[in-house]
């Protein structure tokens, strides 16, 4: 007879919605400040939607199904080709760069991991029609000021940063051939959770010599001097990006007045191989106890893959369960008691709807307000309204006037 | 190529989220005044979970599927098997009464008809652990609330409000054999939208006779006098629940400023048979052009049936799309158009870095704040400014001192 959620699905009673709403606050407050417009779309869609930005294999981690009217459908994994189709629809109209943030619930059916869960919410940050890196810039100074919102500091948190085409002019000025190029960025991908010596088998098996296999193992300490002098050393074409990277690493630290105590550039960042064009992004704690807190990065080619509309874009997505976990192991997640402005209580003989009356009037002026919904001792009555948190209690008196206000 | 919606389901671009932030902020606001605190639950759920409140039926309106791990489930078509399960999981250490609410998307598979959404947003409002009819009157009063916060007024929004009991006494007290009172409670159920040669011939076929079936086809317009005269004169047992429903008109009448004005008492106000035990209710537009924009009522018997605790509960929902038209309709939705409380411009020699630090600046005490993300002539800028509906504009010259103020 109990019924339970599904495995990986929550429940929020007031205590964890109250969690999840101070997360979500926080989104939604710098995001305002940055000039993203909120927006929302369906949590079911076509499933091509999905395939057509992931190709088939995705339909494996999807909560997919066949409609009652015969279509192919899925709750949303991610919401990106959601975002590509709305934009795309009105990429004509949309005033340009468009600033988009939402927060949606998203589906992954994933083989259940000890406390992996199967939803979580995400908030998606969104700019497209802008190619310059000042709205790079941007996005990676929301991402720093939500944690900085919620109390985070850059001694707990940091922005790790990469380019893809600085990876490649770099890969190319170390004397890789570009056909190796997506071996390498594999291989780059996994270096922490892969043993040295597997991954430097991998890079020979791909063609690399013993420098070429070292550079890439240690790929992570290569400074964004070290490569822009290997990449000027060999003539590479590829230095512009380089400057780029450094305008955008000014350009943070100038939005966010401590920006580039966040910020390190790290070639090993790699992200969707298909998927991203420029600078990519993610942010770790720097204990590295948690999974990455955001990701994101420009990908230019995607709105007109999916949509149509072939407009440079980028964004990031910050879920709220690594958040939420990383705030709650630094004491930074408030605990948030149930409460209630006032609490009336009364005196037996006086009646429910003198109570009632003096509800109404507080209420009027926007306050909480509970009471016993029928005769009660007072001290029960007080009780209660301890247990609701109450911030005052009224109490009232079968006097002419109002009651003594014990506050 | 161009991918859409599944029927049924709506983009909320940001000019439509405005309008839904419109509504649900006034519903958490009145929500919290009256102290319900928000919870929310998966909007996937073991089909079970449904068939277990509403029988097998129902699953012919559900977006329901076998999910990847060979489990039966479907999404949320009503949020009160998810709040009776979670409740029942807690029915001990919870505080009584318990005072929730949530405002969850809910999705039927219904045969598509013209405009008909499969999918809305619906406040759920409820009340668990009190049996006494304050606890009804405090659940109306809030939905009156919420309507006065919508600026709606007692002259476009009416409150009908039935009691099953009363109902069953009364039916009593006309001489009607409680055999028919299910044939009588479906007829009355659409008397608004049946012919009344139709309701009269399925009355008389139940084995009512002229008499009786008049008064059930006039049952819109007995009085709570009526009514009671009827059942004290035939000394039918009820007469308890007429006075509760006095004291429940006296109560609302309280708890809101104009609250008798909003009230109509109709016994003709059915609603789920299997469901509801005591007073139930439906907000409806007076003009009677739209569908009822609310319904709820006590349904002491659910929580036992659903989740095992046997507690006597109430609560009403509230869809978003009966309530947008109507205010859309009233003139009552306001045109939200997009702002941004400072745009800055500048001079074409001004560094963008220079500009990113007023932002910072700005940002930094919490205003929202945009600028041209690459270098444009101020003449543009301004274009920009104006489609971006900036509240204030700030212009920069290379000057030492920060440029004009034009507000």
């Amino acid at each position: 007879m109990a019924h339970t959620t599904l495995p990986g699905f929550r429940d929020f009673y007031p205590e964890q919605f109250a969690e999840r709403a101070y997360v979500t606050r926080a989104w939604r407050e710098v995001a305002r400040r940055y000039a993203f417009m909120e927006y929302d779309g369906p949590p079911l869609e076509s499933l091509e939607l999905y395939t057509a930005k992931s190709g088939d294999e995705i339909v494996g981690q999807l909560y997919n199904f066949v409609d009652k009217g015969g279509r192919e459908v899925a709750l949303r994994p991610e919401m990106t080709p959601t975002f590509a189709r709305m934009v795309s629809a009105r990429a004509n109209s949309l005033r340009k760069p468009t600033r988009w943030f939402s927060i949606p619930q998203l589906f992954r059916y994933e083989r259940q991991q000890k406390g992996r869960l199967r939803e979580h919410y995400q908030l998606n940050v969104d700019i497209v029609g802008e190619a310059g890196v000042a709205a790079d810039a941007e996005l990676v100074a929301c991402a720093i000021d939500i944690c900085r919102e919620l109390r985070l500091t850059s001694n707990e948190v940091v922005v790790r940063v990469s380019d893809r085409r600085v990876m490649h002019a770099y890969l190319a000025a170390l004397g890789i051939p570009s056909g190796a190029f997506e071996v390498v960025l594999a291989v780059t991908d996994k270096l922490a959770r892969q043993p040295r010596a597997v991954s430097a088998e991998k890079l020979a098996a791909a063609g690399l010599n013993e420098s070429q296999v070292n550079a890439v193992l240690d790929i992570t300490s290569a400074t964004l001097d070290t490569v822009a002098t290997a990449i000027v050393a060999t003539s590479e074409p590829g230095g512009e990006h380089v400057e780029e990277l450094r305008r955008f690493f000014e350009y943070v630290g100038t939005l966010v007045p401590d920006g580039a105590a966040w910020l390190q550039f790290d070639l090993s960042i790699v992200r969707g191989l298909a998927y991203y064009t420029g600078i990519v992004f993610e942010l770790f704690d720097r204990s590295g106890e948690f999974r990455a807190i955001c990701g994101g990065g420009r990908y230019d080619n995607l709105l007109g893959a999916i949509g149509g509309a072939a407009l440079p874009a980028l964004g990031f997505g910050m879920g709220d369960v690594v958040l939420t976990e990383l705030l709650r192991a630094r004491k930074l997640l408030p605990v948030t008691e149930p409460s209630v402005d006032y609490w009336l209580t009364a005196d037996e003989d006086v009646p429910l709807t003198k109570i009632m009356a003096e509800a109404a009037q507080l209420r009027a002026q926007g306050f909480s307000v509970e009471y016993a919904l029928r005769h009660q001792t007072p001290s029960k009555q007080r009780k209660s309204a301890n247990a609701a948190g109450a911030h005052s209690i009224i109490h009232l008196t079968n006097a002419a006037t109002a009651g003594s206000h014990a506050r």
